[in-house]
């Protein structure tokens, strides 16, 4: 699988490199808030906006978000506000870090707030149910900017391991090559190291297909199959983003990186993935509703992606086997074990791109 | 990831496909042995031979092989004998499943035996130390065939899980597209299905570098690391993998199959994966000789694999920095963290192919 060059980002004297000293994230998720500690530690001035007062104040008064992110201390440098306008007054950054369905809602109420210039920075991963659009088409939509001006954060980050400050790598992906750069060098820490590259739609097809393809992997360990059906449901479901991905103007050699296989086996095999989880309920024989309960009343992202994804590869004329089969999961109440029967009869058939 | 075609094989009327009624397997290895069911459960009658009488009585008598394949039954239609001669007394087909070092020398005893023009199965997975020559090269060498003749079995293949009937795909390589299509009518069942390929060097190389790379993920977990760090390295493995293969003939799309990303992700993510479990324990702190003993006094496939594989590597002149540093540790006593902390300095260059 040849690889594509990634730069790593040695800063080019004399270019017109925004400079990124103070970041604003919004959203106190867990991977906001870990992606805000990053920005700290690489020593940035780092303000999180958080929807409820009182993470606001846990964050800027104990360092800590024990909500969203248990265990973790966060840096000095890092305070935080619920008030958006405070938060948002002339960050050289904002980095977008809601869940993927709601980022439209919360952007329209940002969008006057925002700074003239300054870098946008998406962490969403999803396809927005109804427009079918990315997170960075969404954003380019209500914040009035080029889409690819939009910076993707992809690869395999699970936030609690990167809080730990075990390594990790990560893609930021852009159509202006030196706004990437500019956040690849706001980020650069020596537990994470982050890559750029121009394929904003692969990264982020990339990035939402894989919640898709972590529940069918859930589902699957659920049911008591091991590593082998797994990893067959990986290879294929890399195969599947890949299609839709080069019917939509990628360049399939994203698939083969940090932000195709190694987000999808990051999210697919561990037990932290909330995709992967979810899954596991629902092959034990849970219901959607059941499952959304235990894991305190949200939803997995896969669950919401796989009807948004079906229909994009619908439109696009392209074959989607798994994501087919999540979606008939999820929203058409067919049972894992017949529909999983099913995927595997498939497989009599030739493979194709 | 674009997925190149892969024959399911449909019998083609009137082709000089030979028929594979009768099959022996050489080994009663835990990959032999499922491998003999596989061929079992789907109609052949099979024999296979075991170095040591008493697990040849075992096979036979009982169904049963608990030395390797703990849990099983094996099907009426197997049997099993300890005697060369009277296990290659004309089988259409003849699987080579003993350990890739010793191949040599045990296919040299068997070489008078081989009924002429039998078809040639390869489970072995390695690159031969000193000579540098994949399994089937070893083969065609020995054998008196051609390389390209032999086939060659690849894919996510934990033989436990297999052997437990879990759903399981396969690669079978071959230069002779008949031959692949034989093999394959012959071990299809309903819970293993074989795809056929003719990239024997891809599919070889894949399946010997992934013992490496599963070493690296085994000490990774042993030093306390998650899912990230691994994800990291099977992107990276599966990366350096294609450069040597890319270099040495294979097609690059090899390694995002089955036989690549499959097989990669398969080993490197299970508990039941020997490289792995043996790279946990040199990660916990243990000698390659402690580990060695605590797994039964077998080393590791990848411990000796690495020493090939870099060996065929610096011959092509291709940069595999994750061999490279598993030869470290296995074979010139450095410490896996420190050989980890460099290979962590090594992302701050450009990946490259």
């Amino acid at each position: 699988m040849p690889e594509r060059s990634l730069d790593a980002g040695s800063a080019v004297p004399g270019s017109a490199r925004p400079a990124v000293r103070t970041v604003t994230v919004l959203g106190a998720g867990s991977w906001g808030t870990t992606f805000a500690k990053i920005l700290a530690d690489a020593g940035r001035d780092v303000t999180m906006w958080a929807r409820r007062p009182e993470v606001a104040a846990e964050i800027a008064g104990q360092h800590t978000n024990s909500a969203y992110l248990p265990g973790a201390t966060l840096p000095d440098n890092l305070t935080a506000t619920s008030d958006a306008a405070a938060a948002l007054d002339g960050p050289d950054a904002v980095v977008l870090a809601v869940p993927s369905q709601s980022l439209r809602d919360n952007l329209g109420r940002w969008r006057e707030l925002l700074p003239a210039d300054t870098i946008l920075v998406s962490l969403a991963k999803g396809v927005e149910l109804g427009t079918l659009k990315r997170m960075s088409q969404v954003v380019g939509e209500i914040a009035g900017v080029a889409d690819d001006s939009v910076v993707v954060v992809a690869g395999p980050n699970l936030a609690k391991e990167i809080a730990a400050g075990q390594p990790a790598a990560g893609v930021f992906a852009c159509g202006d090559h030196e706004r990437a750069v500019a956040v690849q060098e706001a980020a650069f820490t020596s537990y994470f190291r982050p890559y750029t590259n121009n394929d904003v739609v692969g990264s982020e097809l990339a990035g939402a297909c894989k919640n898709v393809v972590a529940l069918s992997c859930g589902i699957a360990a659920g049911l008591g199959f091991g590593a082998n059906t797994v990893a067959t449901l990986i290879t294929r479901g890399l195969a599947e983003t890949a299609r839709l991905g080069v019917k939509l103007g990628a360049d399939p050699m994203t698939f083969a990186g940090l932000a195709g296989v190694g987000d999808m086996v990051a999210t697919c095999a561990s037990p932290l993935s909330r995709n992967r989880t979810f899954g596991e309920r629902i092959g034990r024989g849970e219901t959607i509703e059941q499952a959304q309960e235990a894991v305190g009343g949200q939803v997995a992202e896969g669950v919401m992606s796989c009807r948004s994804i079906r229909d994009l590869a619908h439109g696009a004329g392209v074959d989607m086997p798994i994501t087919d089969a999540m979606y008939r999961v999820c929203h058409e109440g067919s049972d894992p074990v017949t529909v999983g029967a099913e995927l595997l009869g498939r497989e009599q058939k030739p493979e194709r791109m």
